[in-house]
């Protein structure tokens, strides 16, 4: 786990890049797409950390469908391959929906019992945890449902007693050395064998989704290890939350899934359909929430996300909720641990604190991400990099020592927010509820509490005890947060220890309520709380308020969420335009071209195209007339990613756009399997051979390999628009042309350097093509 | 209303478009876009009928959110200028939720006591409906909630006895007379004062959302007549339904509104983003479902869906939503009259049934779009066309007749569905709860059911009646609503007439229910399959599933309805491709570019682009060396809407593109203000002035007008790829150049004429350009 020096992780990948493993390599598969089924092997694929060509990979699935159309018109077993192939992608998308229901399920499960490890052992058998070795007990009274004889703490077990000054000392050391424990396991495993699984992998979803590629992180090794190890990190009480890795988990099925249909398999556009799909499933299992997951999906990691996809992505949302309720991990038929119900209604002067809640929320937002983006530039550029494992190891530790004494930074996020968002009932035994708790809690004045109503009640000394111990959790979980993430899983759930704040309120508020009634709903300023620093975070939106929605279950309390969730997002903006995600993908320098933030520079395609003003003109093949040497001499001296074919050198008029990849591969093909080729052999890209005299050494012919119709823009173009085509149509390069001739090339990389230098940022973070 | 020859009035407009009403063209202010301000008024404009260019218009935004950045850092005004711009958007979206709720509300208002006012009037005051004049009276039961003294049927006010034989046929004649006196208003209306204010007006949206320009379509007078009609055509009891027609209110209204913003005023992109919220806000104040109608507009209507107009359109229709609850119309606190709230658990084998009438919608939503369709064709093509007033009261008065007498038909659809959706409850009067409504009525009884439950009540013969007559109204408003959509309002909500199907489960199902308990939701079968008709009609699924969720509010319905919407579109769409809106706007031959189905054919942009193979070459404009008298004849000889502008007819290689508008109005303006200017004067397209002899006439420079990034693809560019840069670039037109010379165009409609080739319809069928 833990991985620290993620890019030093992706540059070690870029070397033995020809010896990666072949799992996940379209190109390793014998057959080809339909239109290139005469040409070589490998071409049409993609190199590791590189960015597809979405056009070129929709042709090619357009180009299958076609021929399986046609070929349905044949034959009766051509036309029920046609309607599998039709249906398979739903079929995909059930399966992606059981498998990562189920995951998350066993993830809840398991992380539960472990959680309780820590602390104690149940004695029907070391396999229940807290609550449902309680539940197997007959002694458990309704009041306490939290304690029975059955389970025993560490030290009851171990010192033989039930009562002792001794005890909490025992268990507090047991605690700490099953939390290092835990976090030990995580980080070792990650580290042997799957270093793609540390993180929260939201950053790296995005990417690939935008069209790049990182083999193997999505692959079954990551998927193995990162529900191990997130199950072992929740569990060893580290600040992070369970749903950025649940996103990656539910991509890592998807990936896997993909396996099994050939459609998706070999074609990366269509795979990243899927991909858009599974994080939307992700979201749904973590949250308990399909349409909040759907919503999240397009609006925070879908890049291309066509009508089709939302429509799938809601089937599989809502097959994964279906499949985790099914499990039932919390034991309540709900899909979360913290499902709220609750239909008090709300003042319209709560504004004001929901507005400065949002307010709060932003702040922190934009303090967390440049506190956290400061402490991994510093673990990557000093020598704390170097020991990842004693860096997981420390933080446990300082973890677990300083969350033991304090009840609220003990028990788990879950049971915390849990605890947080419901509103407080007769019977609650929490001591946030506990209002009357020390005035005699006999039969009869639960009674008297009663017909006064909630708001009569007065704050106990209980409730002061845990107000500041909720103050004091709110401050070490913040601390903590921002050293926890990036080392493993994000901040997606601890966020809302909001509830110091809403006490202050009720004060103020008193006058507004009607004597007697319960006009504070303290669970709502803990969940408006919580959405806005997850707000502030993440920038989500509307997901974010459908999310809240769909685990409030009422429309009531939209209005509170959204002027939260706005404000939030504003204030977050006025600090710093990137989420939490964004601020991760620049910091490990990937390629990805933000679709939110529009290009404001007035800059002109003249002013990016490589070559520069002044340079030697654009390395380009011509039609006709060179020779295999000259080629090969052309590839080995430069590093570009393609090369313009032209009519002539003296004539630069472009006919199209050839890849050094099919290039190299066609070239290495031609030497080897067809006869007589030399290095003087001449490379021709014509559609007619021009006439050779008889003794010449044979031509290789390369025109299916060349683009007849690569994307041009002029010199003219400006940058804005330039920025607009490749984000909507996924251009890898764009070709400049000035009157008919081509002057230059734009990539993707050109891009993102040019972007980053309008920002005065340096351009060379801009690390992959 | 029910504007019959909607073409003929297209074509109308079409002529006087000189003289059209001004109000809503941007070329009528006299000051230009900054980017165009030292050029003639007029330029940057678009005619009626058109489609716009994306691309134009965006960049013209961006170029004045540039000035404004720029200036708003030399003075403190500029600033707060440049900060009320930005928040220019939140404003208009919070007025036109403001003005459409409240619209919204009215019309429900208005209707709900129209629609009261065909059967009787309230002695205490005419203004009241007949629910509220009884809730005013002391002397209403609970039970008979309807009935009290104060409201009296037209014929006890005019007989002047309350019981007798004549009364009914009085009241049903004055039934008929006021349905037939309220459609005749609403025709005379529509015709007299905005022909554009009938139909849904969602296919017309749908166009001038994709990029075409109706002008008036969405203008003041429209708003106003269309707001009175909608109410008129409600109350006359026609089978329509309010939800298109309040989406097109609600567009007017963001059109209107527009006008008090120059950023939004001044550009048509930004004004759709707009429309696009306005979209999401008629749907959220039609259903009371805001997140519905976002993802609705998402879905159905918009084109071009960035993911700041989202969160906007969220607000929107959240302002809207909660506006026309604090109007409350239907006197419940809820958004609309048939919000149900149940809970019964479904079983998972009620699946079988769920999915059965998702076959049946689909076939309805086919059957329904060829019977409409054909219907319209009809009245296109026959005389019947001529007499629109005419048949609009003759489908009155046949649907007045036959409604009367059967009480599911003279209620309002929307009392309809709010009776099929609610589950019986105990004290229920409505005839379809009457299963036991014959043993006797009693306290008693009531008390013995209730400790009976619901499931064990035996159908009394008020129940049979109930549902042949259900049965019969599920016919009449089937063939009515097709004859009726096309006049006036869409089918939005008549659909769900459905219960009849539910009480045959009740029989079949019975023995999967434990004894006692109410184990068929009929309720439940009533909205499933409303969903399912909903969704073969308009081949809405997310959004459907999503809107009706709100409707229940409970996730436990959600697969359910989803397995209906799901079987109910594939079912529809293996009938025919189209929505009944794409149906229209095909009707109607609107240049809509689909952005949901995916070209497959694998042609070739030398297979659509003009010149034609065999053709003269395309019309060009040189750079220099054209004289005006040459441009001038070259306009008057072609009917294109714009020119490419190359080097030299010898070698035609690609300078820029013209717009045809652009050069009419540049010409006419040089004749008018320039100096000296006559035919023989040379027009430059040039950067710098080529030699020329003093005595020649002064040159007229074009260069500003020239657009000299125009789109480019090559001859061998698959039509697919084609139609997707059209698509996700908004483009007008593109050019097809081979080898860096000009061979053709392609424009918009070039590509829409195809596309109907390819799929063996009437290329002529696309009328605008």
């Amino acid at each position: 786990v833990f991985c620290v020096f993620k890019v030093s992780h992706y540059l070690l990948c870029f070397v033995p890049v020809g010896r990666c493993k072949a799992e996940w390599r379209p190109n390793n598969s014998p057959k080809l797409m339909d239109l290139l089924d005469d040409t070589v092997p490998g071409i049409g694929t993609y190199e590791d950390f590189n960015t597809i060509d979405w056009v070129r990979e929709k042709s090619k699935d357009r180009d299958r469908h076609r021929e399986i159309a046609n070929k349905s018109k044949q034959s009766t077993v051509a036309l029920l391959f046609s309607i599998s192939d039709a249906f398979s992608g739903w079929l995909l998308m059930l399966l992606i929906g059981l498998m990562s229901g189920a995951l998350a399920g066993g993830i809840d499960i398991a992380a539960h019992w472990m959680t309780d490890l820590k602390e104690g052992v149940c004695l029907n058998g070391f396999w229940f945890n807290h609550e449902h070795c309680c539940w197997a007990s007959n002694e458990t009274t309704f009041q306490e449902r939290d304690k029975c004889p059955q389970w025993k703490s560490w030290a009851e077990l171990m010192v033989g007693v039930s009562e002792g000054p001794g005890l909490y000392v025992v268990n507090y050391f047991m605690y700490v050395c099953w939390a290092l424990l835990f976090a030990f396991l995580a980080v070792i495993l990650v580290r042997a064998f799957a270093p793609y699984a540390c993180g929260s992998g939201i950053p790296e979803i995005k990417t690939i989704l935008s069209g790049f590629i990182i083999r193997g992180y999505l692959g079954k090794w990551t998927l193995i290890i990162k529900t191990i190890t997130l199950v072992l990190a929740v569990s060893s009480g580290l600040s992070l939350g369970k749903e950025g890795p649940l996103v990656h988990v539910a991509c890592c099925c998807a990936n896997i899934l993909c396996h099994f249909f050939t459609k998706y398999r070999r074609n990366e556009a269509k795979k990243r359909e899927v991909l858009s799909a599974a994080s939307a499933v992700g979201v749904s299992v973590a949250f308990g929430a399909p349409i909040g997951g759907v919503l999240f999906s397009l609006e925070e990691v879908s890049y291309y996300f066509p009508l089709k996809t939302l429509w799938r992505s809601f089937f599989a949302a809502l097959v994964a909720a279906f499949t985790l309720r099914s499990i039932n991990p919390f034991g309540n038929s709900r899909l979360v641990l913290f499902y709220v119900e609750f239909h008090t209604p709300w003042h319209l002067l709560e504004l004001i604190p929901f507005v400065l809640l949002g307010i709060f929320g932003g702040l922190w937002g934009a303090f967390f991400i440049r506190a956290n983006i400061a402490w991994c530039r510093l673990r990557k550029n000093t020598s704390l990099g170097h020991y990842p494992v004693l860096e997981v190891v420390v933080v446990t530790l300082l973890t677990a020592l300083l969350a033991f004494p304090i009840e609220y930074t003990k028990m788990s996020s879950s049971e915390l927010i849990s605890e947080l968002f419901n509103d407080c009932g007769l019977l609650d035994s929490s001591k946030l509820c506990g209002y009357t708790s020390n005035s005699g809690s006999t039969s009869g004045s639960v009674n008297a509490t009663a017909a006064n109503g909630l708001g009569a009640r007065l704050a106990g000394p209980g409730l002061y005890t845990a107000m500041w111990q909720l103050a004091l959790a709110l401050v070490l979980k913040m601390v903590f947060t921002v050293v926890t993430f990036g080392m493993k899983v994000p901040s997606g759930l601890f966020i809302p220890s909001m509830l110091a704040i809403r006490h202050h309120e009720r004060d103020i508020f008193r006058g507004w309520c009607s004597p007697g009634a319960d006009c504070i709903t303290p669970g709502l300023y803990a969940m408006v709380g919580a959405a806005a620093c997850l707000g502030g975070v993440t920038r989500m939106t509307v997901s974010l308020v459908v999310i809240m929605f769909e685990l409030t279950g009422g429309l009531e309390y939209i209005v509170p969420l959204m002027a939260a969730a706005m404000t939030s997002k504003w204030v977050a903006d006025a600090l710093g335009r990137e989420s939490i995600y964004e601020a991760h993908i620049r910091l490990n320098g990937y390629p990805f071209l933000e679709a939110k933030e529009e290009f404001r520079h007035k800059t002109l395609a003249t002013d990016v195209m490589r070559p520069r003003r002044g340079d030697p003109p654009v390395s380009v093949l011509t039609e006709s007339g060179m020779t295999v040497e000259e080629v090969e001499r052309l590839i080995a001296d430069t590093t570009y990613s393609g090369f313009p074919v032209v009519i002539s050198q003296q004539s630069p008029r472009l006919v199209g756009f050839v890849l050094r990849r099919d290039l190299v591969i066609s070239l290495e093909n031609a030497r080897r399997h067809q006869e007589g080729v030399v290095s003087m052999s001449p490379i021709l890209f014509t559609e007619c051979d021009p006439p050779m005299s008889p003794s010449a050494p044979p031509a290789v012919k390369l025109r299916s390999i060349l683009d007849l119709s690569p994307f041009t823009v002029t010199v003219h173009t400006a940058m804005e628009i330039v920025v607009d085509i490749f984000r909507k149509l996924g251009l890898r390069q764009c070709l400049v042309i000035q009157n008919g001739r081509l002057l230059g090339i734009i990539t993707k990389k050109d891009i993102l350097k040019h972007m980053a230098q309008m920002a005065n940022r340096d351009p060379d973070s801009i690390l992959f093509n």
